[in-house]
């Protein structure tokens, strides 16, 4: 029988909560290199809050798709590591995930629904042992994206899984005819407010008017640039990440209202729709 | 006719204040590596205060230089995206800049002046598309960068330009016969103030004496190493980069000083010059 | 006379206090890519508190062993940069380590003990001249680890001497009968407190009851994992590098216990062991 092998990019992205203060990613990228020794590694960001989950699956979503199709992605936001929670390995839009079952993935793979492949990775061979209790991210994590960069085939790093978790509060959720609950995705350096929603997925955003209420503040409709606002003035822009954004014209938005990443956006629509 | 191909080093190096906790560097590469699978991106930091251009000016300035010839600097400090200010590549000292039209390049150029060779990117073919308005990084900058990298000529990249913004700022200014006023270039991570005074463009620096006034301090003569302080005491010396540092010994001299990048700093020569 | 060729793995890792906020590592890398222009560059960390000696060692010690055979690793925590203390080449377990003679390389070189070659870099042709007072890690460590790795032989980098610092405090002291002195450390991004008592080399650690003090907190026994501990609770564990760390569930023992890296930790065994 032929093994199918990975058609990979020989890119192999990480994003994880570890910090860039410790040897965690260090001795992560130390054992990929040894297995393989030709892969391209690219950090994505190890700065996400520690544990914070929705964060890390809002950059992987954002950030995987700019590279080259085969490329191995490793996400690792993982506050149930040790515990019965499995690694995956995910197909993808001709990109392969891995990562933890918690949800991280949702976004990511989310515009595709059941045409994903998803793997639990229980090939202990490609691990690197012993494997400890409090750091698969270097010993079931790295070596297994490093085989898969190196050419070894999913199916021989994993048994196909169809009950991997979907997180039902990514997207927003319709609570009354005109009211949505959302929430902030992400937070950004410079404190803009990451909402999710997103006019692709929802067009009555760009043709009917409407408000958002963050806290005890509330922000009507979109600017088109920042100029448009007086210094620190709120407002809600469309991002490069087609979400819409909550920002303060050369000021910070976040520190401004006091918000954090996961916390509830609700919006509502000013008027019925065409069909109500 | 024949087309000129870019002399490259391979190497792109990148400069951003868009830090690296959230997914926009990663989206560079990504888009980097799409276009230029061979090129070797090399983070300069992308922890430039936001918006603050002189220190990108600085940082680039102390960097670049230690490169290979014919190596690709990106440096992207830019609170004017989405208006008017255009995107530029510069050819200088052998190496290439792409930068926002901002100022960012002077003390990168600035040795040589009319011999740099500056060119207005609008050469829509190279870019990512759609444009977003708030993110030149990701879809103008990384892909003429990485296109360059791979080998494209610069002729196809921009059209020559002459009035790109010459910042008078950086330079040391006589504001009197023995008085000139001058401005904290960067803060490092130790909390040294890097003045614009350099004994390479000022060689009075070295040959008479002189006391600098920045805040409530003065600072008097250079010293040859941090040992001849007291722990704590303020002192001058001629930092790794050329330019007179402030210091304080195993402390923090911006914190003592309560002072930022773009603070002014005032040197006054004690005596006259020979032929004053 | 045949001349002996470095076998090297082609990859360089980094690890300093310099920040990524400057210049400093950006100099380092150019200077490298001049030279050895096919070595893979992996940073370790460049956020070690600054001067923070110990937790240098830790580090270093738990990342590189993780690397191949023959990987040059860079590690740079040097107060002492500027005056007479050497710039050491050392060998061992098939790896090269480049640092400051200041205790640096305690760690990684401890298991083996006087296997170790070490050297003196004495050979100022493989330096970048002008060599700077404040920054040898651009003109001295860079360049002569890109030399290493592109081949040349250590013989060629420097002499070997003996008498390198071989600082006493970084393993536990038998201070009594039943009591070891012992230090923390690292401290890492989640607030665990890493100690230096480790099972691998004290067996009775496994084998008879202890109990910690730090500071004005006692913590007894090792627990398996996190779950055994209420929210916030102390506890001893096992960490992924072998030593027991002190840890408070999902919170940050550091802050809690007002701890840092270098702080003293006693150990007491309850009981006298078996030949007492």
């Amino acid at each position: 029988m032929r093994k199918a092998k990975a058609q990979t990019s020989g890119i192999l992205t990480l994003l994880t909560d570890f910090g860039t203060q410790d040897h965690f990613v260090a001795a992560m990228k130390g054992v990929i290199s040894g297995i393989a020794p030709k892969a391209r590694i690219i950090d994505v960001t190890h700065d996400i809050d520690p544990f914070q989950i929705v964060s890390g699956a809002f950059l992987l979503a954002e950030s995987f798709r700019w590279y080259p199709q085969g490329t191995v992605h490793v996400a690792i936001v993982d506050p149930g590591v040790g515990s019965a929670r499995r690694p995956l390995l995910a197909e993808a839009h001709g990109h392969y995930f891995i990562a933890p079952d918690n949800g991280i993935l949702a976004l990511a793979l989310e515009p595709l629904g059941p045409q994903v492949q998803v793997r639990e990775l229980n090939q202990s061979r490609y691990w690197q042992h012993p494997v400890s209790k409090t750091f698969h991210g270097r010993d079931i994590f790295a070596p297994v994206a490093a085989h898969l960069a190196a050419g070894i085939a999913p199916s021989q790093l994993g048994t196909p899984i169809d009950d991997w978790l979907r997180p039902p509060s990514m997207a927003p959720l319709r609570t009354g005819s005109r009211i949505y609950a959302g929430q902030i995705l992400h937070t950004d350096r410079f404190g803009n407010l990451i909402t999710n929603f997103r006019p692709e997925s929802m067009p009555d955003l760009l043709e009917r008017p409407w408000k958002l209420q963050v806290g005890y503040y509330e922000v009507s409709g979109l600017i088109d640039n920042y100029a448009e606002l007086a210094t620190g003035e709120l407002g809600a822009i469309i991002g490069s990440s087609g979400y819409i954004e909550i920002i303060a014209n050369r000021s910070n938005a976040a520190r401004k209202l006091g918000m954090v990443t996961g916390a509830p956006v609700e919006l509502t629509f000013l008027k019925p729709d065409a069909l109500s």
